[in-house]
């Protein structure tokens, strides 16, 4: 790598694709015309070769270590996005079913997968925070699971609105529980025998886009039928290690490459949970201290981790922040298109300095402006 | 790019993913940490910034500069491969159409679409190969396409046969043509008006695994239900600009690169037509003065100019040419695990230089072991 080449960065806070661990992308930088021993590159290897069945057996073995996923679970690396997502777990466990499922909706991102759940059978909505703007997520005695729903499904961290369930919520034991983790995969430990699905598509914490992986009990994947599309069909994954069709080979390597990160790098995901509790709270710090010029979107107790959330108190003013930051090397701060504002992503491969510049850079703007 | 690299390199005759242009891999690897401009890898980049945005229109615009393509074709980047297409191509134009869809039957790979074309309608397959052994394609007069049915569809090349169409069959002008261009796509020019869609995963001649390209008349993108899952309904990622959700931004983006490398570097679709023909004449011509020894599979006027497919004469032979190939750095040469043999894919990015040292290696490994 260049020199140049890394004091041309900055603190990237995008939302997802996001920024990516500087270690990893100078091993790839260094491998990218000759994988180690294959003569070519990572992108040229075929698929069913010795060299990408080992760089994607490690890459699923690096994330079962980081959870301690039993055998019970298969772990697949597919494509499509969460968006995909949306429509195969209701095709495959709530098709046909004769059930319901019941579905928590705290953000965007569970209004779309309820969306696609309904093409597919009877869905429950059975909590939204749709009233105070997704500004929350249910406390316990919020809602109520029927035993015999095909499943619960929430999304465990709504980039969008910037809330986050600092736990899973309840579920009776008779219903799997079905997580979109799409934006907080990875950032923590988990109990994953809590769960009989969760996946989450690579471009927050896990990697590049273009993979997504996907975490099911295995007795689930008998649920699909044969006529589905296959490539809907959890089984046919499961069935062929991910390689039913041609995975995203170079999506996958890179991911592999951040979840051993993770272990070596980092030390885990308690070690994670706890540099991204630091982080988050550097910025939460400084707009609790301006209560009336930073306007927190999340209720104090649902913030994410992830993504903080907020608003100034005018567009000159956020437009200022916007400009300002961008001049600090901090940048991609805008919020999401459908609710404007400022959103701050601080996921996995945020490192501390950036989380403390964009803090710093925050109390100074306020002390200014405020 | 350190020097070590480049000479570490092999002649890659891989099926796909398969060989990448080398200036292409060194200009991916000068950005991997910086885009320029963009302060950030472009797998960091969000595929909803202005710089992602420019990469995807530019890889576009390529693909339709090639091509000629008009504003009457969307051009969509998609996840899936082709696997997802076998389903979405009837998903979207088969199912409750009231029609029957015809397919030409030449290998496995129509194999597989024609078994996710079943599910959704019923499908006529008008030829089949299947009696030779997938050696050939059918000739005019082999089939008759019914002038209603839903849509005639055939595999271009089959990668795994060493089959290819020599030019598009012949099709009702009632009857959208369906092609998948999965190992041919780029290959040659081709009057993309010819056709109804064309699609093609894009790890031949196109790019990394995990981007499929699909060209599709604007009129049949409307013949999705709403009903379909999302990601499904090829209106979705046409109404968005591949944007429904996010994109593969990587593999888009060395999609792009390689369409600007076949215009600038080898001067368009033409001109790559020609030298595709004369790497695959040098590995004919060698079958064809050893006839006893090569045993070819594919008819000849039927032979793809993308996989060279032949058998030798035992086992034994077999293991000492894929062995003696290896260590004169020509490297995997095995055929498919379904039908063994050897198969030589010298698709746009293997250079002449490959295939002449292959073309050598054959005839000294006939010359002394036939």
């Amino acid at each position: 790598m260049s020199a140049t080449a890394t004091t041309e960065r900055v603190f990237n806070f995008s939302a997802g694709p996001a920024a990516l661990p500087v270690s990893v992308l100078q091993e790839i930088q260094d491998e990218l015309l000759c994988y180690p021993g294959a003569g070519a590159s990572v992108m040229e290897l075929s698929h069913r070769g010795k060299v990408f069945i080992q760089i994607m057996e490690e890459a699923e073995a690096s994330i079962r270590s980081l959870f301690g996923i039993s055998d019970d679970y298969a772990v697949l690396l597919l494509q499509g996005g969460a968006a995909l997502q949306f429509s195969m777990i209701p095709c495959n466990l709530l098709r046909d079913s004769g059930k319901s499922a019941s579905y928590l909706l705290t953000g965007a991102w569970g209004k779309k997968a309820i969306g696609e759940a309904k093409k597919e059978g009877t869905v429950d909505t059975i909590y939204s925070a749709a009233d105070t703007g997704f500004d929350r997520v249910p406390k316990a005695g919020d809602y109520t699971v029927k035993d015999d729903s095909a499943y619960l499904y929430y999304c465990s961290n709504e980039t969008i609105e910037g809330v986050q369930f600092q736990s899973e919520p309840e579920c009776p034991t008779s219903v799997p529980l079905i997580s979109d983790a799409s934006s907080d995969f990875l950032s923590r430990p988990l109990d994953i025998d809590k769960y009989g699905l969760i996946y989450a598509c690579a471009q927050k914490n896990a990697g590049p886009a273009g993979v997504t992986v996907v975490v099911i009990r295995r007795d689930l994947l008998e649920m699909g039928s044969d006529k589905l599309p296959g490539y809907l069909n959890y089984k046919n994954h499961a069935d062929n290690d991910s390689m039913w069709n041609t995975p995203p080979t170079f999506p996958i390597y890179v991911l592999g490459k951040v979840a051993k990160w993770l272990s070596s790098d980092i030390g885990g995901l308690a070690a994670m949970e706890k540099l991204n509790h630091e982080k988050s709270n550097l910025l939460y710090q400084v707009i609790d201290k301006y209560p009336e010029f930073y306007l927190g979107h999340a209720q104090v107790d649902c913030r994410s981790k992830m993504n903080a959330t907020f608003n100034l108190p005018s567009s000159g003013l956020l437009e200022a922040f916007v400009s300002e930051a961008g001049k600090n090397n901090l940048q991609n701060l805008k919020g999401h298109r459908s609710v404007g504002g400022i959103r701050a992503s601080v996921y996995n491969a945020m490192p501390l300095e950036g989380a403390q510049a964009l803090a710093s850079f925050m109390d100074d703007f306020a002390a200014k402006n405020g």
